[in-house]
């Protein structure tokens, strides 16, 4: 509690770290890391901008360049059955279990360079300072790059990690990317048995570490480079339809009205009310109103809505209150509403004894304790289901991300490798149980 | 006042009225009408459903079919330089004025079969109804089916009655349909001369008299058949943006936010409150969030605005608190709003003494009097330009206008039919000035 509140008067006094010895010795290793960024960003199926998808001739010529760095640093490398791209960093001993490092190589059409990427970068970083000096672990490493996160291109998110978490799924299999190629065709064009995708599955992690940019402005609005994350928020996202009566805009009086657009309004204002009083994130990215005439009455408007919240259970009464809102909205204005969902996932909780290494890494760091959770989907929220599972955001500019504006500095992500460091010390220093 | 307030009353008491004799002999002539807007309804562009454009096939066969009934109500028939078709009934003398009657014959796609056609029609059975007792009054009737009313073909509305107002535009000769035909190649393919079209003038009328559909639910929620339109409320039409930030929807805590989705809905919400208030109408017909994405908090929001009122200032008031509402919203979230006006047309007032000759039939046939504004744009408001113009609404089913399911009973059009006569009896006994 005492190093808590320290952190918060730093907070207040506007914190600058002094940079510690350890992270300005990492600075010429982050600008490897950002000119291996820049490298990867050139495999791209876009002409001008990043666009890297599962199972492309990008994610292969990504695989390959990633294989040299994991290579150099001191790894045995292997793609395994579903297209990672994977290292191993012996134990000092022989049948040791192994942690596992990493994040994502793919991206969204016209991403950011960082996203996912840095945290294979600094997994392979990590390793390569070890291996500099020759030291081994009581434990392998495995440095992963997994080959899809993002869903760009089955509409399906972590396909990778779940392979590696065994909860993958047969009913992919037909599913088919925009030019019909089914999930199936991709796997064997890409040089990979369908058959053998459990070979994928680990069961012999003791654990999972990602390293990942924030992707949004919490750590930039504290003035930290870094933070604990304690887990992954629930997320529910459902459709929403308001049915009332179209109508000409001059010739219904307005008490006669049915409009189901003014409903909409007033239901998305609500929504932000009850996600500010009850302390979740709501969200309506989609709004359209129907039939889309400047002259007539909407007589229908369809949105989405997406609420997200680390308690799941806070989560749902927001979502609950919100429906009782509509509800009696429409029923008062004669209206129609509906509310369909099409996603759920259960907020994901951080291995404790993994948010306390990375306490621990940023406290040796001077780095004021700075937990907080994250409200995008990671593929430690897959690892979870089979391992215990942690992360360690860094700060990025402006909480963009998915965006070509996607930034980092070349400091942070010399804090970042710091602390990685100082998290494989910590465990490697912990009594095994 | 003695009489708004007996009307009141009769309205409290859910007015049934009693059908005046001289309406239930017009039910044969409002049959025909009826069965008139069925054939008419056949000439249509579309395989299944209404719609019938300017200078097309369908106007060509609408015009001849027209010239047929005005030529067997006794008129001498033409057809204008713009394509309108017109039927004269001769007053008792030469040298007389003019009085028109009419409306138009062109419909939107998947139209109503009343919307416009009923007023032609109705002046060709009132002339009929004359012609039958060799009567003539001691004005010309000149009945017009207009060619173009709903803009449907080449985006700019009332043409064929600006046009006869001396307002018609040379700039629309190289407006194009769809397909990349200009005005000036219809006009030619339809037989008609270019360098002719300001024949079509007219500053020999002493009035223009339209009967239309309400196109609205007011004489349905009232229970009665017939109004006295009072005018066309004036009409502004702008387009809003509201410029943010947009963001990931998990990452980006809501106090960080710069949603320009929500302020858009508050914004929207706020519109009704005001027009509520102001006694104007206002409708946002269109609202769009970009970028769009489930996931993603709107970085833009787009909408527009239709403002009306019978009353110019008290649009434009309501118009100027909505603005600086948003205005002020957007400062407090630090947003962008923008607002720009790409349509404005002034309120337009029905001639006094045609609103009395108008009340003056609805008292003959006992129908309470009742006086509405148009909140949609008519032919009338053309006219009005060039000569006195007034109008009559007939009652329409649930108000619905645009639509295949516009309807309206056969006593009220006998209603219409009644009234439209005594309108014309009321010109005729009137002193002239």
């Amino acid at each position: 509690m005492r190093q808590k509140s320290l952190a918060a008067d730093m907070n207040a006094l506007n914190w600058e770290p002094y940079t510690p010895a350890e992270v300005r010795d990492g600075v010429p290793a982050a600008q490897q890391m950002l000119d291996r960024c820049d490298q990867l960003a050139q495999l791209s199926s876009l002409a001008s901008g990043i666009c890297r998808v599962y199972l492309s001739d990008e994610h292969k010529r990504a695989n390959a360049l990633t294989a040299e760095w994991l290579a150099e640093a001191g790894c045995e490398v292997w793609e395994d059955a579903v297209g990672n791209i994977c290292g191993r960093y012996r134990a000092a001993v022989p049948d040791a279990p192994t942690l596992m490092l990493g994040s994502h190589l793919d991206s969204i059409p016209d991403a950011g360079a960082y996203d996912g990427i840095l945290g294979v970068l600094l997994g392979i970083a990590a390793v390569a300072a070890l291996n500099e000096r020759r030291e081994r672990l009581p434990f392998n490493i495995d440095v992963v790059g997994f080959g899809e996160e993002e869903g760009v291109r089955f509409g399906t998110t972590l396909m990778t990690s779940r392979a590696c978490a065994g909860t993958w799924e047969d009913a992919w299999w037909s599913l088919k990317d925009s030019d019909g190629v089914s999930l199936r065709e991709a796997f064997e064009r890409f040089g990979l048995d369908p058959a053998r995708v459990r070979d994928a599955t680990r069961d012999d992690l003791l654990g999972f570490f990602e390293v990942h940019i924030e992707q949004g402005p919490v750590l930039e609005s504290l003035g930290l480079p870094l933070g604990t994350v304690t887990g992954i928020a629930g997320n529910r996202r459902l459709r929403a339809r308001i049915d009332g009566q179209a109508g000409h805009a001059g010739t219904t009086p307005m008490p006669l009205r049915r409009d189901a657009g003014v409903a909409a309004a007033l239901a998305v204002a609500e929504l932000e009310r009850i996600a500010l009083s009850d302390d979740v994130m709501a969200t309506v990215g989609q709004l359209e109103f129907e039939p889309g005439g400047v002259n007539v009455i909407p007589g229908g408007a369809a949105f989405t809505l997406d609420i997200r919240s680390a308690d799941d259970g806070r989560r749902d009464t927001a979502l609950a209150r919100f429906r009782t809102f509509a509800d009696a909205l429409c029923a008062e204005r004669g209206l129609r509403f509906s509310l369909e969902e099409f996603h759920q996932a259960p907020a994901m909780h951080c291995n404790e004894r993994l948010m306390v290494a990375c306490d621990a890494a940023l406290a040796a760091l001077n780095h004021p304790p700075q937990r907080l959770p994250s409200g995008a989907g990671h593929d430690a929220m897959a690892m979870a289901e089979v391992c215990p599972a942690g992360m360690l955001f860094l700060r990025c500019t402006a909480g963009i991300s998915h965006h070509p504006d996607e930034a980092v500095t070349l400091t942070d992500v010399a804090w970042s490798l710091a602390a990685l460091k100082r998290v494989l010390n910590h465990l490697a220093s912990e009594p095994r149980s």
